[in-house]
């Protein structure tokens, strides 16, 4: 059983620059602390990021082929895209949005979510616990 | 006499999943629907679709080269693509905007409309018929 | 098969005063045109005015009786009058809204239009042609 | 002691369209069974209907010749009609508004009522019976 | 020169009932105060009230053929009437739009006027003098 | 068959302060009242009051066990308890809500009601009046 | 009996710089207009003006003492000055509220009018004609 | 280490009524899941439920003497209870929020979540598996 | 002459945990100093505390038994307990609002103060000295 | 040491007009019952009024030069002068805010206060008591 | 040609106090920056200063017979001094608004700019430089 | 010292359509007008314009290994983008936010400004001036 793992605009920039915001660990370390819990659940994973919406829609497009179900940090995205939200509702794979901050207590902009009604469920504010939590909702509702 | 018919986010994914929403009809069929009235009208048709906003928005600016109408479909992105919006303003080529859906009888984010201001008109809510009558409105208006 | 053809408030002026607004057609004139097309379509019509709301309301309730579709300019009731939005919704005929100017380029409060979510669907900037689009879309919609 | 039992537009339809919403009692049956009440109350009735906002505020300026109060069911016009809500203002006699559905458990625009601050109170979504419960309690007002 | 004095809904109630609200001058007195000043401006009047939106519209349209102003209290229908704000906007003729109260010291949903913005001007808040003045005023819009 | 007759914060202060706001009539006189109506329409009914929400929500949900209907009258909390909507809508008992007062003639938070959409239906405005039309209703409701 | 003519920031620009919003009228023209006036209506004025809103208040505070009535042009300060609002209300002169523009066909924020609900009344839309209906308002107010 | 498991009102209806909303899962079964992954993850944990908003606060104040985190479902009071927002940010117990369903696609007012912004972070949407993976989280954020 | 000091949800937390927002002062030692200075006015005082809004509730009823004056500080209930506001609307005890914060400094919700128009007046911003200011003008009042 | 006391427009005329609404009590009163309060505290006081926004401001920039504490009436500025709140905020003088009525009892704009937040507190609803009540407060911050 | 530099409220304070907000630089030290800079641009300023928005107005009507161009910093005002607005488009004379800070990056309330729709451009978040960049703009509006 | 001179969607437009709202000056002039500036300030610039969002941020993301400011035009996207907001705020280099027409004189919409508030500052109405404006004030700012 594959999952995707999804992430949007910026997150490419984790651990390397402000680490008060984003933390010290990046993308890179995220993806390994995934694979050992993917292998722990006896699953495999892609990873994909882009900072284009074009783009992450094509995957999502194409994931009901290949996957069980994808984890997606939309990043900002998350509070306008409405061409993603209607990808993600037109595909049957199961999406669990997570993010690492607990977007709720930032800026008001960022407490609209617009992507978030028509994923599973959504996770938030626990750093890089946030993905691992994530994977395994998506395993869960994978199965 | 040339119109460019243009196709954004998701609508490569007509009649391929979920034909509650979205009907039976896939964009090539439609495409097909359009080229056989094109024909009895006596215009020809270029077809294109992206999900890519920055897509849209090149073959906007260059229609006026080549088109005398658009026929647009331009998907979610018609809810909050500014971009779009001041791309449809730059050109003189008049703009037809369709839906296939009711947008007013769905969520209300959809009835924020941010293109059709500066489009020559829009209609929306006869399913394929929609396209089919945004073509005879853009013959009328490429004369 | 028969088609209602109705026009709200203010019609009756088309063409008679301020041209830049209303153009120079007259509501006769319009009606000519779409006896013309009906002919062509193989259907007949029946045209009725009236700039009150209760009247309106009445004809809307007997339709059923004798037309198999609405072509409906509401004129400025489509921005206030739940009362016709609730006859609208009360009877089968499917009601295809017309209006002749672009009302999204317009004021602000004309872009709440409260008919359209219990109409078939709604066309709207093509001048004239708003009206022979809006008979092809009934005719479609009666069958 | 006579009682007058005012209804708005479209209420006319009752029972004889979509049963699920207006249900299978006509307005005649909902006339009857106030009738039977009125009798066992002893207060005679006098029925009128209009879809006709004018009409309404002329029959509600001649109640205080003959009427004791009124049992008024306005419609879509609860909504939005200031000039009814003045014309109520404008009379001694007491009224009574009714809805037979819970105007609050449907859209949002529904629940303006800009009538009942200056009506006595309000029933709704009982049915028939929010009549007969308008009818108690406009005797009560009446004596 | 002939002036349209034009009352809408509930005004033929003036001075009947509720001296606090409406004052003790019936509208018949109010024309007879209007005649008495047109004799002296040397103006004929003609003097039309109704509680139906429709039938305003309607000696809206035919104002110009008979008149050089139109005095207008649009009562109630100020706040919500854009079918009478089309119609004023429709005719070359000039309206004065008053009110014997100061709207804008009574309920919030008096405050938004909508047939305002294609009057020509507005008088408010002197009872019965807010008649008198706005002839003054039609009559210099009329020369 | 039993009803369970509820009442909510300062509902226990009725008749005791503040004649011209809450009347004179007593809680308790309000509840003889009930039951003599009860006595008549054949039910016997059981009295509660509290000024704790969380004490009407334990109430709510073990009132199918005993109860065929509630009668409520849930004070302030009608206002923002969302809590007590969600607790009224987990339970089949139909649940019919009465306010004294006409809430529409009062402050504008009055008029957000937020447990009205999943009760039965509302009465208000009638002052005692409002209980024992709710009680008819009730029975209705619970045969 | 005395009358005060009061005028707020930048009408002292009248007529001199942009005839297309201000006339061709300058604020001194203005004033023998109403002196002309004032002289077949039996009453003296005094005209002040000021870009100050604190002079203004202190003008209003000391008109009891020697003024029956005020007209008063409080230009831009009309939309945001709740200190002159309460200046007006302190006082018992009546004050007449003018406006050459008709300020509901402006921009939306010159449609808060915070002076309106403490004044008498308004005029507003007749350019110079406002002053001097205004004039005749003070002067039956003064009476 | 011990963690308080804190559920608010009405959950101690789950899996009782209304298994298209809240389930077939009681609250005790719930109970059970947790504690079954308590004993794989080597923490101990209290159950406590209440339909009162006080009590719930009393019970967040004690918590940093016995509890290294709380694992916290406020039912409806996450939408309005600012004194329990208070209360989560006076205690330095670290806060998981958790709802079964996903509020982001119920009504609008469940979309305001007043304690989110002070708790650690927010899991929704998940069934039974929110309070599971709300576990993990609060395991984490106590070592 | 006694005066009722009443104490809202979170305030028993005063001085024991995040000094920095809640101060070093506990609720025992600004009880002591409103002790010491109702000794110099003369009056005697009791101290009340709870998190529950209905608790609250009975006693604001209870307090005209043997209370001239209440001196309340209620929390975070003052931005949203309607319920409160009534109870404190339905005793004649004048009730004097105190904030130990300047909640105007604070987040926007804690703007909204629901129980102040009820009130006699409102001190807030002065820590300590709130409650004693609030001590002398609750004298004042209840003399 | 010395407190300056700040009084904005209008309230010189306390106490010459409208005793309902500005009581009997004079500006001059006011300050004499501060001079012998201020006397006992042994403190001495300068007394300052203007209806100018720009004087109020000027004195606020001269005062800590002279002053430990501003106890400023702003009257209705309160509302709107985002100057007079950037002036206080430029200077290190502790600002206590009074108000002679309960703002928050009276018209909605009078409930936005843009100074509150850049001062040190707020007493309003105790008439002249908020003058005495808040140089206690002054005092204290002065020290 | 000569250029005024216009200051509004509380720009006199600059570097004088809160050297956080304001920078260390005085209002004299930037004059002295600017008139360097006007020297090597070869124009020559008139520098104001005010906290009076009816001086600025004066300052603003007289500019057109001395001034080229407006450098103006309107502080504060600039938020909600329609009165400046309509001074600054009364004149012919070129405006441009400078801002030290980034007001986009400060609180709500000053992102409302009410003078900049009629101003020809602006400037801020530069700090000093902001009047630096400013100066160049006007030398090459006012040519 | 290297700059970026970054350009958004639309803007390769520039002078080549709609001279009324672009102007006559194409891109490829504005970066001579650059290069001009940039020579004599003795910095060197690199050009780079785009209508992809994702594309924009890529090279956002690089900035910091090659640049020390960023002179950003981001066309429409600065209204809505919140994607590009988080890039520029997740790279030290300061940006310089230009706009070439005076957004706030312009449709409504456009005056939300998201990238605004983390950008250094801003600077618009001033047309091929506001980039030589903007790239004195990086150069400042990347010194």
């Amino acid at each position: 059983m594959k999952i995707l793992v999804l992430n949007g605009p910026n997150l490419n920039q984790l651990g390397m620059r402000e680490p008060d915001i984003y933390g010290l660990c990046t993308l890179k370390e995220i993806e390994e602390k995934l694979e050992q819990l993917a292998g722990e659940l006896g699953v495999s994973l892609d990873h994909k990021q882009s900072n284009h919406e074009g783009q992450l829609i094509d995957w999502i497009h194409q994931a009901p082929d290949s996957y069980k179900a994808i984890l997606f940090n939309p990043g900002a995205l998350a509070h306008y895209s409405i061409a993603i939200r209607d990808a993600v509702a037109s595909v049957v794979t199961p999406v669990v949005e997570v993010h690492m901050s607990n977007v709720h207590a930032r800026e008001e902009f960022r407490q609209r979510l617009v992507i978030t009604p028509v994923a599973a469920g959504q996770i938030s504010g626990f750093g890089v616990d946030s993905y691992l939590l994530g994977l395994r909702a998506a395993v869960k509702l994978a199965k």
